[in-house]
């Protein structure tokens, strides 16, 4: 083991991870049914923490909202341990066999599905996310090392605990999990930068934070998140869906990264749809910007500037614009778009295609709410993030995209 | 169009790209026939600026191998117009449907191949990876910013050149293929920062390269190359079978990275094996650096140091060590390997189940020679490198490793 001890948790991590790799299903599963146990026989250890952290942060100034997500009460727990619960039920991607061939010279390769060895998570001040993430490393068979933030460190260090011992309970390694909160900002420097410890690091949380974890990381990224997620109501919308999906594209939960923030409304339906659009959306509190063309047809619009385009809200609010053809919306899009989720209401087959061919998204959709990009409502189960860049995983992930792949090649002596 | 040289440079890829993201594998097809035909009828003028880059190399001293890699001659054009009409025959990845299904609410989701977008690739004074990895980006749908290094400026740009021409010639962008030599050392630094213009940068040569592009990049990386390859003859290993594997992936060709850089022994196939494996590697001029049981079987043998482990030799140079158990194998290449390729030989089943499950590398064989991990000898066709990264692709990279995907969402009003 090292004897610097940011690497020594590492180097337990990774160790942990190494055995990890080739338990049975069943061993996780016990495992990930001891850690829901285990949360719940501990709320009152973990709630205790948690008030410490709430405490420094409203001594801090912290926003309430931020002082919200924070905190874990005992209903919150049980939720926890509930979604670790359903993270048993899916099913292990470790072992499948992606594809596979006998060669011309009898040699047997076949592509299987491994974990990637330890994940490594850079997230602030969501403490669930700790569990989230420690469940569905360990039933994809990784290790985890997470940092978690200092304004959560005594509900992460209570709740790593937790988890630990109870991966150990069932005879596991429970140093497949490990915080480095306590190493404060050098530690989330330092678990960037930790090629050959960390074999993927995923960011969770604001633009500002994946940004540098993107430029500050030599172990490989996944980047998830931002959102400037665009619909585009084509000429031939029908009016009830078109209505129904911006609805609720932007208001369903406004500060989620799938939801609407720039509405595009082709120039011939713009007359007879976008009253009525704008209405309800207005209706709802959303506060609309609107270029010359949207103005036009709603009195009272504010005027949208350069930057509304170029917004995540995460609020209630919304750039409107009117594009002179479905050409001009795809290239809005591809000017703005984060490149996470666009949506297009049409009746035209012909746009129908177009769209879903030439935008270049993480999930493009037809007559859909955006609302729909999300691990859960794919079917993957428990949330890991969406990813919005090309490498390895795009769009929702699950557990299927924390894992690598390795070949493996049978012979019976060839050589060239 | 931006002002700024090297930004227009990719920004005309990233345009030409997006049209070729769409285009039918006719197309594509029309497209690298006519640019092996352009290299065919272009010998003379390729010749004539490789002429000149060779002149610069000797004038600056460079050594006789790189001078060797440098040089096209008019066979070698014609083996590189061969390898595009073989690209040709590759099937096209994008627009296959790797998964799919029918959510609750009747919303078909499916996960199609699409093309990466732009392909960056940074290599040394190899002109014939321009041509590689032209057609390999232009069958996936992919435009490509090549930086083939100074040394080859001359041919690469007539090469460039050449294959924009016959790009154009059939209809689609030329643009889709962009040299940035011209730009120097700057123009790679930008290049690895080139976030939003290049979506994947893949590094081809020497591990000093490779590792300047994984450290200074924030574009994602696919790392490849290095290769700290093991052969491990278990104690139940057919005499045979060992010989001729282990002779074949040291001796056959010393210069790649799947060529053996160790051999383990198994304690209690040392004596029955060794000498004879030693004595057929040293025949075949391989010098050996043993560990201290080596050396007790293999008289005169020199002694390997700490380094010997650690070195990619990349030459007739071999390290050897006896182990006492599979375990200390698995443990010494857990310690020294890059995780390129690692082979056991045995006739033993469970030896080579624990093997095969426990080596944590891209390509893990039983019974066969390292010099087999190879895009060719997998059935994959033209050559883009042998990632030994987890993230994306690992081992041999084929066409489907240059392609990303995205969700098509198909609705008929759906909302949440």
């Amino acid at each position: 083991m090292s004897t610097d001890p940011f690497l020594d948790r590492l180097q337990r991590a990774r160790t942990a991870a190494r055995s990890l790799a080739t338990v049975t299903t069943a061993q996780k599963n016990a495992a990930l049914a001891a850690i829901a146990d285990a949360i719940e026989a501990s709320v009152p250890q973990v709630v205790e923490a948690n008030a410490e952290d709430l405490r420094r942060g409203r001594e801090s100034g912290m926003a309430e909202g931020l002082l919200d997500r924070l905190l874990l009460d005992e209903k919150r727990l049980q939720g926890l341990a509930a979604a670790v619960r359903e993270v048993i039920a899916l099913p292990d991607p470790v072992g499948q066999i992606v594809r596979g061939s006998t060669l011309a010279n009898g040699i047997q390769i076949s592509q299987v599905r491994v974990p990637f060895g330890v994940v490594g998570a850079i997230y602030e001040a969501r403490p669930n996310v700790t569990v989230d993430i420690a469940a569905l490393a360990l039933k994809s068979g990784n290790g985890a090392v997470l940092r978690g933030g200092t304004a959560a460190e005594s509900s992460n260090r209570v709740l790593v605990e937790v988890i630990q011992r109870a991966i150990s309970s069932v005879g596991l390694q429970g140093d497949a999990v490990q915080t480095v909160d306590e190493f404060g900002r050098e530690g989330a420097t330092r678990l960037m930068r930790a090629r050959g410890y960390v074999d993927v690091l995923i960011p969770r949380g604001s633009a500002g934070l994946i940004s540098t974890v993107v430029n500050e990381s030599t172990v490989p990224v996944i980047e998830t998140g931002a959102g400037i997620v665009h619909v585009f109501v084509d000429a031939s919308a029908d009016e009830e869906k078109a209505a129904a999906i911006v609805r609720n594209a932007k208001t369903h939960r406004p500060s989620v990264c799938n939801a609407a923030e720039t509405l595009l409304v082709h120039r011939d339906a713009a007359e007879r749809l976008l009253p009525r659009l704008a209405r309800e959306l207005q209706e709802a509190s959303v506060v609309l910007h609107g270029d010359e063309g949207a103005r036009s047809l709603v009195p009272g619009l504010g005027a949208a500037s350069e930057e509304v385009w170029e917004t995540e809200h995460l609020a209630l609010e919304m750039g409107v614009r009117i594009v002179d053809s479905l050409d001009e919306a795809i290239a809005h899009i591809d000017r703005y778009s984060t490149h996470h989720t666009e949506s297009i209401v049409t009746e035209d087959y012909e746009s129908a295609q177009r769209f879903l061919a030439e935008v270049d998204s993480a999930v493009v959709m037809v007559n859909a709410s955006t609302r729909f990009t999300d691990g859960g409502e794919f079917g993957f189960g428990a949330e890991v993030g969406i990813s919005t860049q090309k490498l390895h995983a795009r769009g929702p992930m699950g557990l299927q995209e924390l894992t690598s792949t390795k070949w493996l090649v049978r012979g019976n002596g060839q050589i060239r």
